[in-house]
């Protein structure tokens, strides 16, 4: 592992989030507003750290190995700059910015800010543009560089299957990545449309399309999308938060003609997982709550596809539901979306092959000398992936859980702990109790506010990808 | 898979436990109690029903796949006949005499009877001693069937590579099975004698004996241990209950003069486990509940010892701790004891090998062409043994979250649900809320009361033994 590789790079990556503050520059000196120097100076600071690290450290070619180094450190060090705006403007300290500047780029959506109505318009536009610079950067992690990474069995993903070799695989993710950056801006421009036609401004249909398409969950209003009260701006963010939490490539097929939505298992499994989660939300809290079946179905429909894309947008105050639909969230929560989209979590594809994992043993011991082997639409899954599978799902339960025990440790109570800890592994955002849609993580300990940063950057780079960088070997030539 | 060699097995084992029936009945005679004709009445159902199974159905070699018949058949169908005393009392009703019974020979100890005080001696005799005829017969299924059986990952305890052959599993199933019973009974035996020592009568010594070894948990009074408030009855049952939730193969090498306890992997881990907990528990609770650091540290060793070996007993309420000493009491229920032991859960052997298996990921990332081994006790374990350890923790994971939602869905609270599927898939007995160590599982609706039957029976076999008969291709020949 060579640093010096890893810090062109970030210096590039520098470069272009500086130059993209001058976004909410213009949106400043559009409202006029005082704080619009901020961006200016955070412009300055991020582009010229970027240069200078771009002019000392020279460009070399990257091995595979150093793809850890390049993505933590830059999901680590990204926000940092991310932050000043925040820290600047006098809202937040130094610790509660970051918060917020990670939540953004790891598109989790937690904030620290309880009431983000009173913010300068280029702040919050900053905010919820740091999920869309997010949100791109997760679906090239997610479709080239953790499949080459072998992250947790994300080799599945390689098109050719022995893997890219180290000298492809720049150009590689040159190509995909120019593809799905296309989708990706055809699908916020669309949506900003179609918010600004429900009623929206231009401005709040930005930031609501950033967040939604990146399954992020920043809001320019208090009350979240429930503010709005509109079934068509609920169904709008429903449609974009789902696109978001499926695989980009499937996507990128269909605007080619080839719809094969329904031919993929993980999409299949997903969208049955929600049919069958909104159902039972829909009786829980028609019975529970005494509520007419359809506004308990269009809550429920909203809240599930919210959590399970890992959006964490709100309509309602789902902390109020029954525990069994709170359970139903929280397990949605774990779970995520699916892989080659912008949602967090454990992801529906790893569920469905340990589900195939747990079946085959059984099946086994039946037949003990029978062979089966595991397909994924198809085509056979080899035995590196399958453990690559179940090393992930067992270092997600171990972090989930020894995470939890901190927060408690500080004092929190169970709910608010474990769904803390769920919600920022999984980047969804709410959780419960405390840290439920209509509150904040402000009230938290410093120290415990640390530790779900650490949560939101390991559940977004698939834990192996940090947790590398703690292994001492790793940094041996 | 034939059922006729199935129904020969259970009527064996339905005329021996017909006729330990005969020991609560000379309880009943010596207390001179209006009952003890219950007893004559069961003893007789039982041995006849089991002589004439015995009778009409062959003796018959079983093959290995048979084996998962045998034990799920007899362990679903005893405890009906154990069910019988309960029933016929008077005191509970058919399903709480089966959830009673059921509890008791999977030793879990969870109780639907909220005064056990009131009961005639000769039926709580029963209840304990259900306990110990369920612990001799899960060390004999620890030890020898479930490793013949390969279920997941048990085939690590074999002493052959291969595997027994199927002739070779009989002889070996009764050599072995005297060993064991002769440590069972010696262990039982000193235990009495040490509690009558410590000022119990030789009724309550007897039945906190085989609660304590066969860690199940059942007491003779309404506030379990507590009822004696002495670190001297403590002790010995904090010294019983790690002993039964220890291996049973270490205790024998013991015997025989080799002391392989601290070699033990598996020991060593569950050991540094506990004195972990120990620590934070007892911390956590002088911290929030200002005791005394003795008192808490008396009371942790307690709670951390009783619910990590799954008993279950009490000497103080717990359910009042605060929520990080809950949620790692929750986690122990999770993991359970040693997998040569009576205790219940995932087992420390698979935790420890699951963490392994992780790091190994870690590792095979960063050197993606080396190879690694993963070992136990020095020996490689192969990839078979490590899918099978996978595939448990998977389907464990699976059944605790369906079973909570199906608990949630009677209406109960977050932490009761998930807490008595812990509890009784683990075979722990009390849980948290409104199962709490001073409560009952009575209010529970019958059909969730059934859930749990099957919680026991699915944890006590460990999961893919009742499993595989679900899957339609055991019934075919």
């Amino acid at each position: 592992m060579r640093l010096k590789p890893v810090l062109h790079i970030l210096g590039q990556l520098l470069q272009m989030v500086g130059i993209s503050m001058i976004i909410p520059l213009l949106w400043g000196i559009y409202y006029r507003e005082a704080e619009t120097y901020i961006f200016l100076i955070c412009f300055l600071i991020t582009v010229v750290t970027g240069t200078i690290l771009k002019l000392i450290f020279k460009q070399e070619d990257i091995r595979l190995i150093e793809g850890f180094g390049v993505v933590s450190f830059c999901w680590i060090i990204i926000p940092i700059f991310g932050a000043l705006p925040f820290y600047l403007s006098g809202e937040l300290g130094f610790i509660d910015s970051y918060f917020e500047s990670i939540s953004g780029f790891t598109t989790t959506g937690a904030s620290v800010i309880n009431n983000v109505e009173i913010l300068p318009k280029c702040i919050l536009f900053w905010r919820s543009f740091t999920h869309w610079l997010g949100g791109i950067g997760i679906v090239v992690l997610a479709l080239i560089i953790l499949p080459a990474l072998s992250v947790g069995g994300r080799q599945i993903f390689l098109s050719e299957p022995s893997g890219p070799k180290l000298d492809k695989l720049k150009p590689q993710v040159r190509e995909v990545g120019k593809i799905i950056y296309g989708i990706y801006v055809l699908f916020t421009g669309i949506q900003i449309i179609l918010l600004i036609l429900a009623g929206m401004t231009l401005f709040d249909a930005s930031c609501h399309s950033f967040a939604a398409l990146a399954t992020g969950g920043f809001s320019t209003k208090n009350a979240s999308i429930g503010f709005y009260n509109s079934s068509l701006v609920e169904g709008i963010i429903i449609l974009f938060m789902f696109l978001g939490a499926t695989s980009f490539s499937l996507h990128y097929a269909a605007l080619k003609g080839k719809i094969n939505y329904l031919k993929d298992n993980e999409f299949m499994l997903y969208f049955s997982l929600l049919a069958f989660s909104i159902l039972i939300v829909t009786l829980d809290i028609t019975h529970h709550l005494h509520e007419n079946i359809l506004v308990a179905f269009r809550h429920a429909i909203f809240t599930v596809i919210s959590i399970s894309s890992t959006t964490g947008y709100a309509t309602t105050d789902f902390n109020l539901w029954p525990d069994l639909s709170k359970l139903i969230l929280l397990i949605l929560m774990l779970i995520g979306g699916c892989a080659g989209g912008t949602a967090g979590a454990i992801k529906v594809i790893r569920v469905l092959l340990l589900i195939k994992i747990g079946l085959r043993e059984l099946y086994k011991i039946i037949h003990p000398n029978a062979i089966f082997q595991i397909k994924f639409n198809g085509k056979i899954i080899s035995e590196d992936i399958l453990h690559g599978i179940g090393g992930f799902y067992f270092f997600y339960m171990i972090t989930f859980g020894l995470c939890s025990l901190i927060m408690l440790g500080f004092g929190n109570d169970f709910l608010t702990s474990i769904s803390s800890v769920a919600a920022t592994l999984g980047g969804v955002g709410p959780g419960f109790s405390l840290v439920g849609p209509m509150a904040t993580y402000s009230f938290l300990h410093p120290i415990a506010k640390l530790v779900l940063c650490f949560c939101m950057l390991a559940g977004r780079l698939e834990l192996f990808t940090l947790f590398v960088l703690f292994v001492p070997s790793y940094w041996k030539e």
